[in-house]
């Protein structure tokens, strides 16, 4: 941030009065402009013993698998932006189930949410961030070329848990910068 | 938004190329500035049967009694930033617990994150924006004046449930603009 966008100054960094950190302060204006974590919501689309992935038309991360997740949008609830999400890039309408997994992402400033969710038809196809959209059972998982940490490390847990019978929510934090 | 942050020149508002919503899109140097959610984290600090509120002295709803909370920092995890607020709004130290409840609440585009914590010690007092911090029991905390709707019903929830002796995560949804 270089300008005030309420009035289209430099903005300087320093620490307002009262605050601790230093935020991107407009002096002709005043106006303090935060900087705050994102929230990307998606889920894990079960249809019996499958779940969907979708393969990245975009970067980063171009050509290499995923859960279907995205930046939650104003305006909207967590459940509400992962069925959004799913509906985008995998044209595939689900029941969204319970709250899986949270995920830290400190360093690029992320907390990522997934839900479980149930496939409601097998009526889905690629849409236009991914170039393919598949079911998967736990053998067939692409470990090797899933696009994220964040997705590898919810997958792993999910089967883990599922062989043993429970699925339970969790917290985690991924410490690295890449993800 | 008026002004591009990136280059200072004035903004428009539409949906680009491949997007499904309008954005504050620069048709000088290109930069499509997004508005999303923003996390508001906290916790439910417990003494024995008691637990740890604050009276707001900052708007709004200035003298009102709230759960230590606020905006989640870039840098930082759910639980840090809860821990965070904690000590800044009250003083307090605190074991951060299991995730207790999270809401939505779509119409002002926040999502408030709340877990339980222990306190460790009875060394507190109200940090710069609170003007009184006190332990409650169940029978005296100050329902009718409690700050914000999204402090109510977590509380009200959390009593219920303490009465039944299961504590268990929860999302919700706070459908009203005012809080």
């Amino acid at each position: 941030m270089k300008f005030c966008s309420n009035c289209g100054t430099l903005v300087e960094l320093r620490v307002p009065e009262g605050d601790t950190l230093p935020r991107h302060v407009c002096a002709a204006c005043g106006v303090i402009h935060y900087q705050n974590p994102k929230i990307v919501v998606g889920c894990i689309p079960e249809w019996k013993d499958q779940i969907l992935l979708c393969r990245r038309a975009i970067e980063p991360r171009q050509g290499l698998w995923t859960l279907p997740a995205g930046f939650m949008e104003n305006a909207e609830t967590l459940a509400q932006g992962a069925a959004r999400e799913t509906l985008e890039e995998a044209n595939a309408r689900v029941h969204m189930g319970d709250l899986y997994a949270i995920y830290n992402l400190p360093q690029i400033n992320q907390v990522h949410v997934f839900f479980r969710a149930q496939l409601l038809n097998l009526d889905f196809g690629p849409g236009i961030e991914s170039l393919d959209v598949r079911l998967f059972t736990e053998m067939e998982i692409p470990w090797e070329t899933l696009a994220f940490r964040v997705i590898r490390e919810p997958l792993k847990r999910y089967f883990d848990e599922r062989r043993q019978g429970q699925l339970g929510f969790h917290i985690g934090t991924i410490e690295m910068g890449k993800t």
